[in-house]
């Protein structure tokens, strides 16, 4: 167990080392770096984070991070409020924004079915997102889970309870990725792909 | 440029993103990990932080890190008090601690002279050892630099300044490190380390 001289230093370099993927000599060399900035620094950092962990809010529709009760997705009249994207969590949100390909709105579940990890359908955000395809008019929901097998549980749980309502449900194209070489693609991915070929449009 | 949903979320990311070695993806997870904990963590690490960069002491004769006036190895009355080995900054300290190889006293310069960056001789605590060697009955100065044309330029400095003092310097062994291969080591350690072979030792 390194020794460090000082408490204080010790105290920081211990709840640095609690960050994912972070280590103790991570935590050090960060630490130090903080050290030989001004104060200010060390107190920006402290505001941000205890600002954000104690004023964060969660759309009260979408449960999107938000500022506000209902984020900025849900409350933009220029997006298309008959689609709901179903994702795991907000970085999924994130990275669909970017491919800038979608102007619906989304569900956040806050993860998927995972009976190992004691996630059951009751923790995740599946009764509000059926409670919103009941009362808000939805046409379509895009399923956009992980292609694992848990987030294929989650998808077709989903699928199941959505059934006996009128909405039509889709899930995102699974096949071979943008530069990927198809001798290296796995034999699931490769066959999918072939199986779920599109018309070629030029 | 990466949006995110929430200003606070945007705060936070940016201040993890100012530590080094941490990118915006890298931030981005850190903080939705803290996050998905109590907000209790966020707090503490960031009283750990702000309490470090506020309250930070350092020795008022050796200028390692510490919570009091002295450090622990300088209150020490089991060191050596009469040996002093200059170090860069306190991680090398950490590092020949944990060798428990040495019984001394430490003299934490802050760095090496580098005219490239900017660093002179007066930006470092040398005055401050050249004092110690002249008043604290010092008899051997260990320089214990990074290898480096600053550190060889740094020991030679200091070397010139205690000169005319009665005072014996050193500099810590260079050579072939434990495990490395031969073939592998470049010329001017190799070369080295048969100037500087020691008698053979059972």
């Amino acid at each position: 167990m390194q020794q460090y001289p000082s408490i204080l230093l010790t105290r920081a370099v211990d709840e640095f080392s609690k960050l994912p993927g972070i280590g103790p000599k991570t935590a050090l060399r960060l630490v130090l770096h903080m050290l030989r900035q001004e104060p200010q620094s060390a107190d920006n950092l402290a505001t941000a984070l205890t600002e954000l962990c104690h004023g964060v809010k969660y759309c009260s529709v979408c449960h999107n991070i938000s500022d506000n009760e209902r984020c900025d997705i849900c409350s933009n009249p220029k997006r298309d409020n008959t689609t709901v994207c179903v994702v795991e969590n907000i970085r999924d949100v994130m990275a669909i924004e970017n491919t800038q390909q979608y102007r619906g709105l989304y569900h956040v579940l806050g993860g998927v079915i995972s009976p190992m990890d004691g996630v059951g359908p009751s923790d995740l955000e599946i009764a509000s997102l059926q409670q919103r395809v009941e009362q808000d008019n939805i046409k379509e929901v895009i399923l956009a889970l992980s292609p694992t097998m848990e987030g294929d549980a989650t998808n077709f749980y989903i699928f199941r309870r959505l059934a006996p309502l009128k909405v039509s449900v889709s899930v995102i194209a699974r096949g071979i990725a943008q530069n990927d070489e198809l001798q290296y693609a796995d034999e699931v991915t490769l066959g999918r792909s072939i199986i779920n070929r599109t018309p070629f449009k030029n």
